[in-house]
């Protein structure tokens, strides 16, 4: 039997094109969407399903790493023991790709069944997922602090561009989100795209904790806008701040300005605005 | 005591604008973004929490009918006895206005405990919350039929102008999303706003339910990408077409094509491409 191909990060699909010239028929890319679903094991307790999120392939480790470390169950860097694809017989070859089983060399920080056990559902992708009330959905725990100076604001306005550039799906398809790490001097440090912006993130900080912690005084920069979501996983990653092309919200602003993470919004080229 | 202030879509922010010209501090308007918890009630079981939510505040009685609607939990209208906030002592007063409780005169379709305590956690904004396997989250049960004539070609490209006018909260921030249900000719139905995309096109199903149900061969619109959950939504609500700003994904572009839903992406006034 054939090993069953790995899923790419794009698609060919026949469209129509509609303009006032009339139909025209071709052929287009677009970005892969298939799920992925992250099984987390530790010592003495086996692989258990804790997540599934719609993704595009591709950095899947970094993104079920990053995820983890993003909803407060893994440390960082050495809590990870290994990250591979299940090869469950109860699994469709089709599906041997979209399973990720994250081990850990020790329990993970918090039960990652209890929190969920009193509440009927939840969503992590807003960033509420698995609260148990509207109340502990606003608490943050991390704080950010960023001690040296700040990136000069000719090198934020520079930093949209420089994520454009390394987005190669978004080049075939004109349809992705993308997440990337930059120093203070505005050298990239990991770019990651996705149809799913939480995921872009998820996978540069996945990629940063597998590699090695990411430095506290980065900048994450987003290709579209910085919910609270975002900024809940900005400080749990422990960037020091938060570019995004896009607008903010009321709390992502009130937020980060309680645990002391900078944030920019509709940064780009032209301009782009603090908001704490 | 005062009554506690129910929440506006949009609340005042102070900034500073950094352009080349330098720096300059003025205020600005944000979107609101606050959580929102839906509770869910039937003759003979007291509310119970299903959902939480960061949203808009504004049409929250929509965004919980047509949430519950797209999950599958809610007929539509008929089923839906009554909308109200809560009033918990136990509740803070400030948090009065984000709790929401759906009461039905029937039990919902499915319990909505049964279907998550299998699962470790789950995510609804992406579409595949509470699905207990992989297998399960690609399931669409609904089909669209589109029986007379699919709208003009011109009509479509004229939708995202028609939505983009109708956005009072973007006007003021410059971020937020939309969702409208559009007649096959083009005429604006019912459009909502909301920092979450996913949440405006509950919010606009939800206006359908709770005055009546939508009409089959209405066009969905969104201001942003149409990734697989919105494909999703617009099966559930039973509306036959969705045109998207933004591009679809691979599984969008599948499913919707398997369900019969008409697809188009990068809607504008010079093209539009239909993938189904």
């Amino acid at each position: 039997m054939d090993r069953p191909r790995r899923p790419g990060p794009t698609v060919r699909a026949k469209v129509r094109e509609l303009t006032e010239a009339g139909e025209r028929r071709h052929e287009d890319r677009l970005a892969t969407e298939e799920p992925l679903e992250i099984r987390l094991a530790w010592p003495g307790s086996p692989a258990r399903r804790v997540w599934v999120t719609m993704r595009t392939p591709g950095h899947d480790f970094e993104l079920a790493a990053g995820w983890l470390v993003h909803e407060g169950l893994v440390r960082g860097t050495g809590h990870v023991a290994s990250v591979a694809y299940c090869t469950d017989t109860d699994l469709s070859p089709e599906q041997e790709f979209n399973v990720v089983t994250v081990t850990l060399d020790a329990p993970p920080l918090f039960d990652p069944g209890h929190r969920h056990d009193t509440l009927g559902s939840g969503s992590s992708a807003c960033g509420v997922c698995g609260k148990d009330s509207v109340a502990s959905a606003l608490t943050v725990s991390a704080a950010a602090h960023w001690t040296g100076d700040l990136p000069q604001p000719d090198v934020v306005r520079r930093l949209p561009d420089v994520l454009r550039e390394q987005q190669r799906v978004f080049d075939r398809t004109g349809g992705v989100h993308a997440a990337g790490l930059f120093t203070a001097a505005g050298e990239p440090l990991v770019v990651r795209e996705d149809v799913g912006r939480h995921n872009a993130v998820d996978k540069v900080t996945g990629a940063r904790v597998l590699a090695g912690d990411p430095p506290a005084e980065a900048v994450m920069v987003v290709s579209g806008r910085a919910g609270f979501e975002l900024v809940q996983k900005a400080l749990a990653a422990g960037v020091g701040a938060l570019a995004a092309v896009g607008a903010p919200t009321s709390l992502s602003a009130k937020l980060a300005g309680e645990a002391g993470l900078v944030l920019y919004g509709f940064t780009s080229a032209r301009r782009c605005v603090r908001y704490t």
